[in-house]
């Protein structure tokens, strides 16, 4: 267990590298960002860090709102090249024949492709140097019905989704547990 | 396509479920916060959420200082453990066998048998609800000797990350491309 010193880094992982749909109408963007975390369970809320160099910055300064999508591995590749791709030169829904719909609450479209999508409107913007951060309200949240079993839960594990880590992307593997298994009861045997 | 439509949760994933070393000294402890995010990469920037309530909340107000230690599967018991266990009423090291090493820059011990450490400095505190949201700089970083390749370079691929996702851990599964993949010219055949 003998450790390398480094310098400070952005190395933590593994982080999702959801597609961000902002801006409305012929506006309408998308970008990835694995820069992207919850920071608070109520009300519900998450941050997404962007460049101000970025097309998609100003038109979520200006709206306050984004939409978050889940990617999934069958997204992998507009995930990827919606990260390396300019809004300024291309319509990327259309690039990577994705379907945009109309959300409840906000007014960018989410991905039709993508099985969550989380709604969110900016609180708070933090410029951190590369980065701003905003802070969002999660305020609505659509889901693939198919994702959804008899009794309306979601059943996430079948989403496929797609992680990021240290340059490299990820389709989740095996399951090993759930929250709390360690200190659950087992059920008695009959 | 049909989506069903739902209030705000919080609902993005996968998020990494690290491990938090915090305090120093006898009063070292460990709480696992899957509320984590990069969010900015110069200088490099995370953030972790910590409920007011925790054990080690104060610990981390008064030092300003917690270090990240990033989840392998084989940690996936201490990680689950640690996030429903409390410092108040165990010495979670010493329950989970986990071992703490000086860390470089800061004043609370690194685990061990992480394989990437993430050593942090708070620079603001933002309460948001449930959560309080601590946004601290990268200052150094410690990594497994035995994962880097002759050339010094870090091969994350075999650390076998932990990833959560809506109430489950997952084992990262296979590797689907690296950054930047859809635009990278192939090289030529021979």
């Amino acid at each position: 267990m003998s450790k390398a010193s480094w310098k400070g880094g952005a190395l933590l992982a593994p982080v999702p590298p959801v597609l961000v749909s902002c801006g409305s109408g012929e506006k309408a963007n998308l970008l990835t960002v694995a820069w992207a975390g919850l920071i608070n369970t109520r009300p519900p809320r998450l941050s997404i860090s962007v460049r101000p160099s970025r097309h998609s910055y100003p038109l979520i300064c200006e709206s306050g709102e984004f939409v978050v999508n889940l990617p999934t591995c069958r997204l992998a590749r507009a995930v990827d090249w919606c990260g390396v791709k300019s809004g300024r030169d291309v319509d990327k829904f259309a690039a990577m024949h994705l379907t945009p719909l109309p959300a409840q609450q906000v007014s960018c479209p989410l991905v039709a492709e993508s099985p969550v999508n989380l709604e969110c409107r900016v609180f708070q913007r933090i410029p951190l140097g590369s980065h701003d951060l905003f802070l969002a309200d999660i305020v609505a949240i659509d889901v693939d019905e198919e994702l959804l079993d008899a009794a309306g839960r979601l059943q996430l594990e079948k989403a496929d989704l797609l992680a990021y880590a240290h340059g490299d992307y990820y389709a989740l593997g095996r399951r090993l547990g759930s929250f709390g298994w360690t200190v659950r009861k087992k059920k008695p045997r009959r």
